[in-house]
């Protein structure tokens, strides 16, 4: 048995990760602990207590303050890029250059020419593995509500609706995210998932978007030039409508809800933003706690999504979202920015 | 077209009324606003403010202190009993023995000898009508629920779970009619309907009793003889076994709950007792309002099981709902306390 | 007491009804079997089948063709018309002219400036009562909703979303109904009381509307004229948001689902059209059965906004929704449609 | 930096496993590939397609056919035991003398003097970990659950309800089970937990209980000694009141639910069995797709009570839950069995 034993014996993918906030810590937290087939060797931060964690906590050996550093000492095969939106594009343009496989998480970037440049240096790298963290599609609910929508059991989509909106709870940590980076507004930071998932559910692009935007729940939000809320409607290029919903107010949890409504059927995804299993009888009337964290909530899937950046890696096969798609995406979280922007309609260009 | 509306007036069956407590104020307004082919024309209480109530509010022509007298000098053709049920047996034997149509409330009493009395009395009237208030199997979702029964479709009953539980805003008002009345125990007063619902749902009878009582929610129940929560299970002569839990306790409203576990499928008919069609979303999670009544609950049960009976009479009709229906779930229930008080099985004879 | 008693018997309020269709039957069997205070005295449709039920089975002694004989001879108090919508205008008119209270269902025609003109003539009567068909306003849940908002309870309104969506099941008869009769389109049919109901909770009024249509469930649809599917964002004077759809094309039943999202919490009012308090257990998973009628899901609405009515007539009582709300729902409903229509953002002018 | 991270390696705990079915499989493939600090040397299973596969997929080194064997040869640190329960004692017993740490999946065994002597061993060994299978004080439902309970949110427990009960389609596989193996009998083989749970929410004993079972969804059960439906009601030594349902034949799925009833609230953990997040709006109504496994319910609790033994073994600890825990589950729910036997009340001696 000792030869089959041997074939697990493959190279593990040296892994260096860029970023180790909130959601960094928990990517590096799942490549040391639970994925296979990976070795961290190294991490980079702003911040040195995050080093000393990684370096302590989860055992990486080499950390570093300047990523371009780590990606030059560190005979890397791949990255996990996590920092801060606006330097996506150039740690991926950096790291492709350098000939290294890239996860970056999403968006891509800000800046839709810088974006385009860091695609054209991507495409110029065909062999390396670029991979964008749309997880949700790799979230259980999410993929059983497309193999329904797939197997036309619900007929055809004909209505497409997503909320991805923040618990209060989260606000303050918001603020100060915002007050020193950009968000890229409340559709790119809020719904470009949802727009992801419209596309990836629909087959069809949206060309015309109109939104709007307030400050009702959070007005000293004006002053960092966020809003709370952002409100879209879409009309898709093969008629269905869609609405986008981006909030930061909810009292109650985290609502990432999408509904798909077919012409024989309708799914919601996320209806209620279930805590866990317990129902409550209370003096509230009957009651379920509700999540309160998008990591707890798609905590699985972020696992999932960089387990299979992994193995594309091992087995050499592009994933199936492309850099496009996420342009694509982001091109239409600013459409609908624009529109609120300008009180206008806005037309999305298809190319 | 004369004629035919001319058979629309016949003459309204004249119904004097018994109490006009809690829920003998809501029968007495069913019966004067929203019952058809009915003249409500006597009142009978011991509360002169709900006499008053009665003739001012509901323009109740004759008001009286004494049943009896109510029956001598109105000319009716029926009565409603709602009195404390104590006074069921000799109140419908004497509207019985003075040649009228009696709806009784349950339970038909507490004395089981008064009972099989009183349902001598009634046999010895054939024509007359004798309904009894087991409304629940008026209500449309119970309706449902044996419709879906009846027609195979959840296969072979296994096992039945009847709730019976008020909510703690009735705890001070059970106190006070509990030191002044017989409640007739735990089960009695608040599984009497499961009884006879797990005997609708099934055609089977209960053989065997195991009952527990306590009073941990509201230790000074005990200094009224009386529990908190009765928890009893049933073996059943066709093999389905039941559970009844009765109690006094719930923080979030009036639990009124039966599980029907079937073959090859299972119903649950009041799993939450929502007050309306408005979900909630706030910092307790997602929420639905409870009802705190059972009044509420069973409004139109109340009204449709006394037009059910304004109309049996019209008809010559004995309802489904025999007086053997109501002695035989009183003997159930008193069964279960029985159980409880000695702490032994105890059978549970057919006859 | 006897004098009490004597001012219970003011006469009754004389009324004849207009229309026996679906919504027609359902209120003359309200108002002679439930409604205190009326007599209804006439009845007036077109159908002879209708008007010989209305007299055998309801017992309404005078039938008529047409409507004006009906409102000349009849020595009528008060009318309440459930004719087809282009007919409102007209028979609202002559009633009011006439000297009559009246009902009317919503909407109060399809022509703004023959609705226009009705109004004019009903303030010519300003002691008549008139009162429009805006039910939802009386039902239980959204009263419940209406009065947490109020209270503040979810702080201050931010977004709003009204699904009226009917079942597909209702399709033909639809198609049958749209091919002999103008419905005004998708939003004026389906969502002229999400209309209302945004207006009441916010007190704000829409100022632009982006309108969208699809008939992707209901190709043939086009061939009358009509849309399956509506979508349309409204901007409102005062910072809210607000979507409406209308849709004829739910494979589970009638969806009228009303959101409120507010700065502190939210509510939903008809999440899932629950048919009744039955949870299903079986091959599908856990299941409720829904509603597939407006009328099964709003018939105590319709019972209590009618005696609202006779009650509003009884105290000389104009009603808090005037024909002013009714003409402005109208118009906001008429500007997604023209929006849909022309594929441009439409001002809503205050007027 | 270099010294912290040297205390990370410390050696890994050299684990064997004894047992690759269902629940085996799944304790090897977390060990292996979830679980942190931890070599699985070595596997034992009577099946070579399964050895096979746990030295190809999970690169496991050593495969053998005799536990015994596996045990000298291996230099474990550990033993995870997962087969039949039968074996349990013998196996824990050979493991403990030998110096090993012991994971032992529930139930204990299934006679009592065999599991008693088993527990004198481990009491010999008061070095070596013991560790039973109560895997669910490890999933994060109850947690909650408990963590509401033991804060005094809910008052004092006055009622507990334990529904252990496996879906329609698990039938077939159970039948072809227990024609091989010995189940133990309804209530231990499917309520073992729910005793466990209510004895750990409670701090009470039961001491009496009423068992009652019936084979109307599975007659050809009776072939071969089992039964498809188990109910008993327990009485415990406070004052609680408790109901253990069993059975193998739920339609829609998994139903693993527990009901805790306190005088100021209750909770209710797994009412439905939710398989993911979506809801389904079809011709069936509103529904939630079900879970049909075990398995795939309790996959992270599962982890995690093997992460905490190993944790356990390198910190010295011993777990909260004690083999007289198992052992006082196991006497529990035999009383529920032999009550059921003998049509008696049962007591349930608190040695």
């Amino acid at each position: 048995m000792e030869e089959l034993a041997m074939t697990k014996q493959t190279n593990p993918v040296r892994v260096g990760i860029i970023g180790l906030g909130r959601l960094g810590s928990r990517h590096a937290r799942h490549l040391t602990e639970k994925i296979q087939g990976v070795d961290v060797v190294a991490a980079c931060a702003l911040d040195k207590d995050q080093l000393q964690w990684a370096h302590d906590d989860l055992g990486i050996e080499k950390t570093f303050l300047d990523y371009k550093e780590m990606i030059d000492q560190s005979n890397l095969d791949a990255v996990v890029i996590v920092a801060p939106t606006p330097f996506h594009p150039e740690m991926t343009t950096y790291a492709m250059n350098a000939g290294l496989h890239v996860f970056c998480e999403k968006p891509l970037g800000l800046d839709l020419d810088e974006v385009q440049r860091m695609a054209d240096t991507i495409h110029q790298h065909p062999k390396q593995i670029f991979q964008s963290g749309f997880m949700r599609r790799y979230d259980k609910s999410y993929q059983y509500a497309k193999k329904i929508v797939d197997e036309g059991k619900i007929g055809k989509i004909i209505y497409m609706r997503g909320y991805g909106i923040d618990p209060i709870s989260g606000m303050e940590s918001f603020k100060k995210f915002a007050s020193e980076a950009d968000s890229g507004g409340i559709f790119v930071d809020m719904n470009i998932h949802d727009v992801d998932l419209i596309r990836w559910f629909t087959h069809q692009e949206p060309v015309e978007a109109y939104g709007l935007t307030s400050n009702i729940a959070a007005p000293d939000l004006a002053d960092i030039g966020e809003f709370e809320t952002g409100v879209a409607q879409l009309k898709m290029d093969g008629g269905v409508i869609a609405t986008l919903i981006g909030g930061r107010h909810a009292a109650h949890g985290n609502q990432v809800e999408l509904e798909v409504m077919g012409s024989n059927g309708w799914l919601r995804v996320g209806e209620h933003p279930d805590l866990n299993r317990v129902t409550v009888f209370s003096e509230n009337g009957v009651s379920r706690p509700s999540l309160q964290s998008f990591g707890a909530r798609f905590d699985e899937a972020f696992l999932d999504e960089v387990q299979d950046f992994i193995s594309n890696i091992a087995k050499g096969k592009q994933p199936e979202v492309t850099v496009e798609d996420g342009i694509r995406a982001l091109k239409i979280a600013k459409a609908c920015q624009e529109s609120a922007n300008t009180g206008k309609l806005v037309n999305i260009p298809k190319g």
